[in-house]
């Protein structure tokens, strides 16, 4: 059929055991690579202690109260069984999400005004990826 | 390739800080003008302060206890050091999501018996957009 | 256009209130079965009170931390109003989500080394279904 092109894959390195970094300028560097006019992208987290979203990019304290928040409702609790001790972060991961699916006209990513795409890092520092697949 | 439609912008207008919204109807108008027969539609939400869920759609209150629970693990803090005091509401965006595929065929939405499409309004009352796109 | 093939219906059984079943392999066996070689797939759950995600497919103590977290942060409370008594299990599904959309490359699920896909059941036992859409 000839439509799909091959999956991208960014690099991402975080710095801290918690962080959230802005990759939109990534994605979309990814997506007009891909030559995708019309249509849709997922972007894929192939990470278990770490997730996607799509929130607010101008004020950065948006991004220190949702970690903050995050490890009051699930802290690293002695009581966890998983021996690894990063219960609280596979937690964090599956209730954000690992992927996210968003549209693409005129080659470009839809976001609203003040959207931009997040790697959320749960269980850093870590050297990460995402995957990018326009269709 | 010409098998992608434009993306199609729904219209809703919130009435008070936290709402929950049936849009099922709207999205399946969208769906029917886009023409889409079988295949897939992105629904998404560019605000960063309201999102999307697919959820219970007999008894009303499920969005009652879900939005009476949602701020008793996420209050608004005045600890949070977000300036517009609305941190909560960023975080019930993430953690709900802000995007959602959903499956068509023979042109309708295929949802479960008890489903709905629902709009989560977290900072309103605004006048709000889903958009909606068929691939 | 005659690219996208009908939805897979895949049966899961659950046996407790709360379980976490890997259903990976039935997932890469509807998506061989729809014959799709390259591009994504939808898999959805057509259900209030269980839902997807993607996790870490190792350790199973981290499926008992989840439920056990998860039950301490959204309890089955005598203050909620739903009168079927599962509101808790409604929110929690709205928190997971109810889809999740996977790439696929040379007919395989692209995953991460230690990620599986899991069906989340937050109010059995149940007979439940998965729905399986290639593009």
């Amino acid at each position: 059929m000839g439509y799909n092109r091959p999956m991208q894959k960014i690099k991402v390195s975080t710095q801290k055991r918690e962080q959230v970094l802005d990759i939109t300028q990534l994605v979309q560097a990814a997506v007009s690579k891909g030559a995708c006019h019309d249509g849709c992208v997922v972007v894929y987290c192939p990470h278990t202690t770490a997730a996607l979203s799509v929130n607010e990019n101008a004020d950065p304290d948006v991004k220190a109260d949702l970690l903050q928040h995050l490890s009051e409702m699930i802290p690293q609790k002695t009581t966890f069984r998983h021996s690894e001790g990063n219960s609280d972060a596979h937690i964090k991961t599956i209730l954000s999400g690992p992927s996210l699916t968003l549209i693409i006209e005129n080659g470009r990513l839809q976001l609203g005004t003040w959207q931009g795409i997040y790697f959320l890092e749960f269980d850093g520092p870590r050297e990460r990826e995402v995957w990018v697949k326009t269709s």
